[in-house]
């Protein structure tokens, strides 16, 4: 997986992303930090990791901050982006509801009405809404409009989209994240809608993996054992029609992906590349993530998993990154809900790590 | 088990707390409300059944509030009580530190350093920390003194504690959940401080499920080999030393308890017999709910289990019990911390209830 695309499209190459690498030089004297708190070594658990991924991550020296100490983790100011878009494979009855769905609920979210926009209240999380290309498109002061298309190609028959459409989709994506940053974000969490897109997240789930359908096929939403069993033939059948298009990030959106993930993968990288916090949600955003961390390793540093989703590839795709999700709480949803849930947890981490005591200050003995 | 003690002290009986049934004749309409929201039915996952428990629980028709409607989930005011005790099983040497840091512990506490202070503080919770019998006391006027002894007796060698003791230390947990609900907290969580408490716990586990100790015993906050072989022996010693008072819960709580943990059982119990939430924390406070549940089985639908902890048999009580803890952060800690750590998810599964669209309202096709 060296070349990053088959085609002549010379676009996107590794040297098109500057994704820094993270700096660990402080990596010891961020553990020590943490180590002298008032609480026996490790016993604050998943915590204690995420708090020292923030402070590395949120207290590189950058040109705005040249001179990084880690004494306290800076506050964050997270933000959410939902791509939402449409795919050619939901025609063949495999999921749980029509595409005209996607636009409902992109509705629903410009109107505050779903799951993610009560958790983004909760939580003062902003909310950006993206059409990266849904099949009825919708007008409204509140959407982003970077639409790729009316949805994608049928990928069971073709390639969903072309290797245009994928580097249109991965800057459209690199140029919002970067917007965010500018905005004052230093967390990007990501989040999609789309009707079909767990077939399409399976499917680069096994061509990156290089497993079988069944592997990587779950029920998505909830769909029954007959359209459970086509989704896992339809898949087997359209890995083997790309099958000589598998072989590199950019060619396997083409052949399987979808415009919200090709999105997600560019707005990855960009966030990346501006050094902020990655939240990565559930099923189909993990294989967002496993591309941008193809197309650039360096990605994964800046990455947080925040949940662990019943779908049953979810599982299989951590173990495979090497990463664990915070939270797993049977969450099905997408929509980014799992990140925004994991929010008040980095928040948590911050505020042990800024204001606990130490042993010392405290007067307590050291364990 | 259906005597409550074996002594002649009958000061607590199935009687002493009027723990009401849990009205569930809402629960279909419940269920409705959350099946019309704009999401595939079971795709908010834990936080479903969690709404579901929270618009049981606080919508209850009480004298205040005579007419429950299930439209709204009322707002939640929590608060966390950490009691702390000490045990004199610590002399043995099986704990990583000394009862000294027991004392130590509850003035971090009262100053505001410790890791349950910091996340108190991120979430609006109140705190009030109790001394329930530790060695070392503390003169501060922020602290509850209801103490009952200066620690614990050793109880590989003796009963833990006097029965008096235990039946003052549950009627001192009853008073206070009782006061909190006075002061209008609606959701009530237990933490706990004490050198030694993880052995205790492993001994009134081992006493309920009537399984080894080696079951039962974790490692604490981190003990080594030699003295997790060492904890495991002499709780095995001890339940053979105590095996003709181990078939009720107050000779459980005599035997090996704690004194926190016997103020935590009066606690949980007074505060479902005002049918408030009681958020249980890690392995010993889960050790306290089991005792709860033994003397009056209808304060488990008052319960939030809110992690499980690494502790090896923290995960076969929460089987037990057929429940299963909403966070899973490998935390260690105690003091209530995965109590507080719980509270988003309670104010995001209140969230989406009250605010989340309905299907017919948002003009979403139902799935």
């Amino acid at each position: 997986m060296n070349k990053m695309t088959t085609t002549t499209d010379t676009m996107i190459t590794p040297d098109t992303f500057s994704v820094p690498q993270l700096d660990r030089s402080a990596a010891s004297q961020i553990q020590q930090r943490i180590d002298q708190k008032t609480k026996p070594p490790g016993a604050l658990g998943q915590l204690e990791s995420l708090a020292h991924q923030l402070a590395l991550v949120l207290n590189q020296s950058t040109d705005n901050k040249p001179s990084a100490t880690y004494d306290r983790i800076d506050a964050i100011k997270p933000t959410i982006l939902v791509f939402a878009g449409d795919h050619g494979i939901a025609e063949e009855g495999i999921s749980i509801a029509p595409s005209a769905v996607t636009q409902q609920m992109v509705l629903n979210f410009l109107h505050g009405g779903a799951a993610i926009n009560c958790f983004c209240r909760s939580f003062n999380i902003e909310l950006t809404v993206i059409d990266a290309g849904i099949l009825l498109p919708v007008d409204h002061p509140k959407l982003i409009q970077q639409s790729l298309g009316l949805g994608t190609a049928n990928f069971a028959k073709q390639p969903a989209m072309t290797m245009a459409q994928v580097v249109r989709g991965i800057h459209y994506g690199r140029n919002i994240a970067h917007q965010q940053v500018e905005h004052g974000h230093n967390v990007l969490g990501f989040g999609e809608m789309g009707i079909g897109n767990t077939s399409s997240a399976s499917a680069i789930m096994a061509a990156l993996l290089t497993t079988s359908a069944e592997d990587c096929v779950g029920r998505g939403t909830g769909i029954d054992d007959s359209a459970f069993n086509k989704k896992i033939k339809l898949i087997e059948q359209a890995l083997q029609l790309h099958r000589d298009k598998l072989d590199c990030p950019l060619d396997i959106l083409a052949s399987v992906g979808g415009f919200e993930i090709a999105q997600m993968v560019g707005a990855m990288l960009g966030a990346a590349e501006k050094q902020t916090i990655i939240l990565v949600d559930g099923f189909i955003a993990t294989a967002a993530a496993m591309l941008a961390i193809q197309i650039c390793p360096a990605t994964k540093d800046y990455m947080v998993f925040c949940h662990q989703s019943n779908e049953q590839g979810h599982q299989r795709m951590l173990t495979h990154l090497q990463v664990r999700g915070l939270l797993s709480l049977d969450l099905r949803l997408g929509e980014g809900t799992g990140a925004a849930l994991a929010i008040p947890l980095l928040q948590s981490a911050i505020s042990f790590y800024n204001d606990m005591a130490s042993f010392e200050s405290a007067g307590v003995e050291a364990v």
